[in-house]
């Protein structure tokens, strides 16, 4: 990482994403991965999505793994993942090139916003720790800083103000708010980088945070009042599960059944699982009168959290992940 | 495969293990590998199996997952894994190696064996198809038998002729019984190699089989008769789910509660899957007035197969394997 640092700063002043060198690194084990969830304000003009996940995916050892776009929101979410220092280098290269083509005096969006990359949070896979990305986090924010003249806060486990954890305190005022205060109001000088905002960028939030599991549980109901109630039991802002987020909604689509849906993040698995979460509003529903009809699981999910259904589902004794044998391989490889 | 077939035979006369030239391959992806489970007539001198798989694993690219050695049956178990190029190296390196360090004329043990080397199946992971592991099966079996003059016999998928599929009629009369019939029996003609046994090796049955769940379920009694009961139910030689191979035991370790269990081997998951058989156990042993305590995985199993149980457990609709982070990540590594 030092020396990366060091030969990112060196560059600074010609830095183009296509000179970025590209050499073959000793290739890590999956374990000991990173993942990165960068989020764009653009959601508009597919090309330029199209130009960032190309800037991302030239790096070496970085496998892109999914990319999204939100007109309403004008925002982008790109999912992608490699060993740090692949992870750190395409960041850099994700900033360097939608420096170049977002402006955020243009920008208009639903979402709250701060700067043309908005967000981007480091995330563990395998056996990688969340402190390896805290350090990751502020390391790439501090080099960021410098390299683009960026005003960046950390946020997230890689706060180092406590009244920066929470993304939304973040973001108060959004690009507007904070281009009119960070000059004056000491509570929004930034962690790293000048105390004004990038003519055209804005500002970045980088943090460290641990995998989200998005996994909804649809109802045998079309009564949205009961989904709503197991969610305000089950989430842990009013006193359910600890790193549960949950919202019960209807589920329509046309030509389909209707369901009652409890829509959840689970923002640390090891904490609460998905089966447990999964018992508990089984639980609910049932007292309710209902059952769960089924489930979706949304996006990606560390392999872990997955094997552990597995493992409750059959009450196996001194089971390991090692014994997936695909995941054991991948971990030497 | 081809250029490394062409290479082995030239290399034929002055063969030796460490002259075999290391050199870095493209490196494939964890779901393009192939396993092998040789098993060897050795399980009495640790350091001769040590050998063996020093052998193998200093072959680039392949992973020694697993070895273990049984002194009763004086007969040890390597499994490794790797892409094809590497697994069919390694088998010819653990053959070679193998071949001289073991003497069939001073063999005795309670396994029935033919050879030194006595069987080497090729496995398919993630999502290499079985086709893939016939073909390497009987490619590897020619070259073997080219390179070391040993007789080869193949067996499961692999096999040219329909009566060699079940490895016990393959080994029919065993080491000594082979030995005696290789040069006038036609049925006991190999498929490669020479009409009569190797001085030292004896034969090797070399084949293709899908990867085996070995995977017990302990009732809340212990009442083996029971256990012999729904183990006569689920297996499919009498009757039961297919691809299930299953037996009654008494497990019995000392000072700890004993167990009447069903051991089965799942020899094809995605026929009979550990939910599918587990479920059965358990509607028998509830009839039985007894149920599940817990079960046991031994060793390793394909990470597909686990998912399914997770999947099944929660009812998730729309699921893919691909969802989970790390096996998708090692797809593409």
């Amino acid at each position: 990482m030092t020396s990366l640092a060091c030969s990112v700063v060196d560059r600074l002043s010609g830095w183009e994403p296509d000179e970025w060198p590209v050499r073959a690194y000793h290739r890590p084990t999956v374990s000991s991965l990173i993942e990165c969830v960068p989020n764009f304000s653009e959601g508009r003009r597919p090309e330029v999505i199209d130009e960032i996940v190309h800037a991302i995916g030239q790096i070496d050892g970085v496998t892109v793994l999914d990319h999204s776009r939100d007109e309403t929101h004008n925002r982008s979410v790109v999912t992608f993942a490699g060993p740090a220092e692949s992870a750190v280098r395409a960041a850099t290269a994700a900033v360097g090139r939608a420096l170049q083509l977002i402006d955020m005096e243009q920008h208009t969006g639903a979402h709250p916003r701060i700067g043309a990359v908005d967000v981007m949070p480091f995330v563990p896979l395998g056996s990688t720790r969340i402190e390896e990305c805290v350090d990751l986090a502020r390391r790439f924010g501090e080099q960021a800083a410098k390299l683009f003249d960026l005003p960046v806060y950390l946020y997230g486990e890689a706060a180092l103000r406590p009244e920066r954890r929470r993304l939304a305190d973040v973001r108060r005022g959004q690009y507007e708010g904070l281009k009119a205060e960070i000059g004056t109001n000491p509570d929004r000088e930034p962690d790293y980088g000048p105390h004004r905002i990038h003519p055209r960028g804005g500002a970045i939030a980088v943090g460290a945070r641990k995998p989200l599991i998005a996994f909804n549980v649809n109802l045998a109901t079309e009564d949205v009042a009961v989904a709503k109630r197991i969610a305000h039991a089950v989430r842990e802002s009013s006193g359910g599960l600890p790193a549960v987020q949950a919202m019960g909604v209807l589920l329509e689509n046309p030509g389909e059944r209707r369901y009652a849906q409890v829509s959840m993040n689970l923002v640390d698995w090891e904490r609460t699982g998905i089966s447990r979460a999964v018992r508990e509003i089984r639980r609910l529903a049932l007292e309710a009168g209902t059952d769960i009809d089924h489930c979706e699981l949304i996006g990606l999910a560390p392999t872990g959290a997955l094997l552990e259904v597995a493992a409750d589902a059959l009450g196996l004794r001194d089971f390991s992940p090692d014994q997936a044998l695909e995941l054991r391989l991948a971990k030497d490889r």
